[in-house]
């Protein structure tokens, strides 16, 4: 019986690994980190999806990272950037930058599978999208990887955990086909920084998401499902 | 003008660890974790012992470790152990292990620190006293600190962030020895793991606490402090 944890956060990137798991593992659990972003709402969307998915249990863990700073998207004196879709390709670190939010997911992540015996954690860090985000890089994942065996008690007694990054070297629209291939159901992912349940189309992660469903030739399973509700 | 930020629990070592870094930097800050610990006493007097040293920010940080669960520091359910010396000495991982609780304070320290440009973080790691804690060994310390240089901002633009750990191989009463020559008092700093304002003297904390200063051969600052205001 081998289990895992999704680090999910009701995107599409995680809504894919969610499926990759559960292709994958026997049980699949879920842990959402509701930080103080704006887009708040994706943490409701997030039930939503995994509950759909059937997994075995979603951990919402509340956690701070406000009163820490530093970003865009939990500062909301600081503007979300608007980008070109050719400005989003650069390798700078953007205004949305996070500090070491990775690092404080899957450190808790970590502890959180550590009590529950699962030594699998996914996650849909990606270092072909937002390769300027450095907590993304594989350098990062793997030196994660190494901290938390070294670190915890499972990891010192001999049960490796494995840290998955299955979509590191995909781009967007190579990761909705990956999805939409396993059965991900994309209609109550988000995405947008603004926070609202209509997507903005114009921060960094609807641009991304636009030219991705674009790139496939499909339509958007959000929009459809904006439209069917008359929200669009 | 160099910054240093202590992770502060208000115990003996982090106490030792604050006194150090001001005598090292120019500015310390300190950050303290109210993290659902049953002996959450120590964070009121962490508040007073940084105040007399004189720090530049002490940020207290409030994070749920209870829920996450499996340590019986955070798990009124399960027993404090009452070992004797010697066995306080055993290299088994004790109940007062908490799931990757170091890993989860030294990202969201490094977190705070790069928003405020502090690039050394000092804590009070200890290898020879509590061996059993795979979180403070020097190999998984390295490892964090490899972490946060390539998933941070600043870290991955050259700033490079320092772990110190000045007490890894220091022995209880050669902590307190380097605390007390460099002006630390310990008279407010707790360590008992029940969380009573006088401590047990029969936990793992109170033990080694106890052999540090008979080892010493002076009397505990703490105990001084007590009987000064009759409370033993």
């Amino acid at each position: 019986m081998e289990r895992a944890l999704v680090i999910f956060s009701g995107g599409i990137d995680s809504t894919t690994c969610l499926y990759w798991a559960r292709d994958r593992f026997d049980e699949v659990f879920c842990i959402t980190f509701d930080y103080g972003q704006r887009h708040r709402v994706e943490v409701e969307f997030a039930r939503i999806i995994a509950e759909r998915a059937g997994v075995k249990e979603h951990f919402i863990y509340r956690i701070d990272l406000r009163s820490i700073g530093g970003s865009a998207l939990t500062d909301e004196r600081m503007e979300i950037p608007e980008r070109s879709e050719d400005e989003i390709d650069s390798t700078d670190i953007p205004a949305t930058y996070v500090p070491f939010r990775n690092g404080i997911f899957i450190s808790i992540a970590a502890a959180y599978a550590e009590t529950r015996g699962i030594y699998n954690i996914v996650g849909g860090w990606n270092a072909v999208d937002f390769s300027g985000y450095p907590d993304c890089r594989p350098s990062f994942i793997e030196a994660m990887e190494r901290a938390i065996n070294l670190g915890t008690k499972a990891g010192a007694q001999g049960n490796g955990f494995r840290i998955h990054a299955p979509l590191m070297h995909l781009a967007k629209h190579q990761i909705i086909a990956l999805g939409i291939s396993l059965g991900a159901d994309y209609s109550y992912s988000i995405s947008c920084y603004r926070g609202g349940e209509v997507p903005c189309g114009k921060c960094d992660s609807c641009k991304l998401r636009a030219r991705g469903w674009r790139r496939l030739g499909i339509r958007d399973h959000l929009l459809d499902r904006l439209m069917r509700e008359g929200k669009i």
